[in-house]
């Protein structure tokens, strides 16, 4: 690894509604997760957020997932998988229009929430998504974590993967995220944090709660914007990794 | 005028409800104006229906519409210029997407209902479409009634227009419809329709009820699938079209 | 029993779309499933379904469903219960609203299509279901198959049930339905159909498959009105139940 | 006047989004204008929101409003009129669901945004208004701007008016309000604010920019919470108002 891509969710407000600090985030990260329309980001929103991310020459990937406004896509859903792929399909190509009226192009597509979830466990959901992506432009890479179904899913069937860790959260053995509800499942020490971001780059492992480590072949860290202090730490983040001397930059052309 | 353009509205049902016969619609349009989403129109329907126009050759429009799918499109909205402008972009790149992977492209716009209505007579929302089409592609030609104000307002900016006339509705002597309040808005005999619509493409003339010529430079005819004997009728505006020496096909390329 | 009721699913459309023959349903049955806006169901069909149902003395119930417009309410969600609780209040007091202005109320809930299998089988959104019909009216009863979990956890709650019977669809040895990917999970044969429907409601069995006999403790039939024949075949269920000598009339008051 | 009401729009989140202070304003005000559901305001956020209302014996109105979440009702639409009385008899309706949980009661009716503007000026809108309530409960006071064409189409049909008062907000002679796009439209300076409410409360009279004194009958005064400083100023309003002598109490028993 010589270079490591920082990415993150970014314009995930809604009309009246915003969510998260963009604008600090554009200046921080090397690719944007831009929310498509479908749990987060309208049309507006979109238009603005492809703009200031092709003039900060930050990547964009399309932030796909369920429809589902209410739910901000956080709710499972069991779609018939043909009408899962065409609402990505349908989410891809609207953001294609944003980043081409921006000078950009869609990098690369993550999906969001509980679709990220859902598609790191069952083949199902995971072969909607590389479906899409396949339909659309087998040569767009999938970000998602490491040893997922998704993964293997997208591997198989041809489509670059890259892998993502996050340095807030506790993994399992497994290379699993732990899941929410038990402790340790979320880190909220800074200086923990950061050190944890600069091993998973440089050195591609990651410590379990029993001090286990785990490989993580990652070549993005996923940093948050939305939580108070977020900007400070994914800026932390930002200068660590540079100061171990990997160039900080997206794996897609911005 | 060697050759004359059939178009109609297709794609306007929404997850579990349909609507308008597009199967048998497909085989005598050459150009489908697909609904895009936001006023009818799922995903699914979209990927279909591109699929479907692209193995017929017949060639596809962005048909697109206000966010409004509880009223069809068909409520006149006050929207803020740019963000009407980012919603029609989006709309017209979702559609990019399923006709990308059908292997067809979007070959023009057409604004739906209330919106259709509204940038006929108005500057600003008839600038916010010809916005988005400059944006996403100046080359893209807009289909709406010639002499509108949306028809000046694109042919300023350089962006093309096809018009387009209405066989079964009355027209005023300035060239444009009557409201659909009047008595003799909407024609009903199918061999008076049927005449005009050849009329309108041959001689690109229309008479008024008090028997008027109006100059109609149009080279496409509009026609409907959603109501009963539309698609017989539809069917026979063809024949005759064709039967006069005129090529039937579409401005666009397929 | 001395009587039955006949429940069927209406005020399915949405805005410009239609689904289903509801005035003749509304002729037929004597409990009226209203949908509520959420699966399907805009304000003005709501309005105008409660007032002929009054008019035809026709009980009105609620007819629950995901927020899921694009998926007909047939996808299963998986909502936070809380939230689910509140989704169903508000379609609840929603449908309350053109009762009211019709001179009815809402008289039971039945919770519909993904919801309703789901709640079949899972405590966590069968209790939610529960917990909104306890919050709203604890008297109102909940429309669902017996000796489903749902049946189960409004016992337990002291929440009514009334049993509801399929005469078109194929029983499992447990009284629940066969999956409809089986072959014999959906019945076509009219006289079949109206035969199981009368045993139903005078003999509280059915038959499975295998020629065993199952109770079904039902208090009304669920007929369907949006296929070809499925009214002709309702109101021939109406007839024959009728002429058993049962009195064909809701469960409810209207 | 020996009572004076304060009203603040709240609940106006929608699922992840949340949108202004509403636990510090239900400290201050007297009557919550919730919102339903169709500009803003989801089902949980009106159960939480009724919830607390009731509890600090805040009186609850239905702030209802077109179904517009992206333009959140701030875009003027053409609704066909049935159609708007039957969206906002559903926005009632639903609310009231909350409010029967609560302990509460939907006290009033306040249209939100681009219909509160609409129904200020136009015939048709405001009669679809006083149509949703006369249909729904004849009792219900609509509060709205004193000498709009609401207030006179209201008492034309023998529906109660509860006129309000803007103290942040520049008056014209004929007692409307400044369009926003004018200088002056919009009062920045607290003191001027605050004295403004008590002499609107107290003496029935607004200052306009040319220093003529306009009467103004209002028995409520409205106040915001979403922007810098907001709730800091209406809680001074309240001091001020009660430190007249004025009972500050909602015209609506809560």
């Amino acid at each position: 690894m010589s270079s490591v891509d920082l990415n993150a969710d970014l314009g995930e407000g809604f009309g009246r509604w915003t969510l998260g600090d963009d604008d600090a985030l554009l200046g921080i990260v090397t690719s944007a997760n831009v929310a498509c329309g479908f749990h987060a980001g309208d049309p507006s929103t979109m238009y603005r957020t492809c703009g200031a991310a092709v003039e900060r020459s930050v990547a964009i990937g399309a932030q796909v997932g369920y429809r589902d406004l209410a739910g901000f896509g956080r709710r499972r859903i069991d779609y018939d998988l043909g009408e899962l792929r065409d609402d990505l399909l349908y989410q891809i190509g609207a953001l294609e229009a944003f980043c081409r009226v921006a000078g950009g192009r869609v990098g690369y597509v993550k999906p969001h929430g509980a679709l990220y979830n859902t598609a790191a466990v069952e083949e199902g959901q995971a072969g909607a998504i590389v479906a899409a992506v396949r339909a659309y432009d087998a040569a767009l890479p999938v970000l998602c974590q490491p040893g997922s179904v998704l993964a293997r899913v997208a591997i198989e069937a041809g489509v670059t993967v890259v892998g993502e860790g996050f340095a807030d959260r506790g993994y399992r053995a497994d290379g699993t995220l732990m899941p929410r509800s038990l402790p340790g499942a979320v880190l909220h020490d800074p200086d923990e944090v950061v050190a944890r971001a600069v091993r998973m780059a440089v050195e591609q492992v990651v410590e379990t709660a029993d001090g286990e480590l785990v490989p993580t072949p990652v070549a993005s860290i996923c940093v948050h914007g939305d939580t108070p202090g977020a900007v400070g730490l994914a800026s932390r983040v930002r200068a660590e990794l540079a100061g171990t001397g990997l160039t900080v930059e997206s794996f897609s052309r911005p």
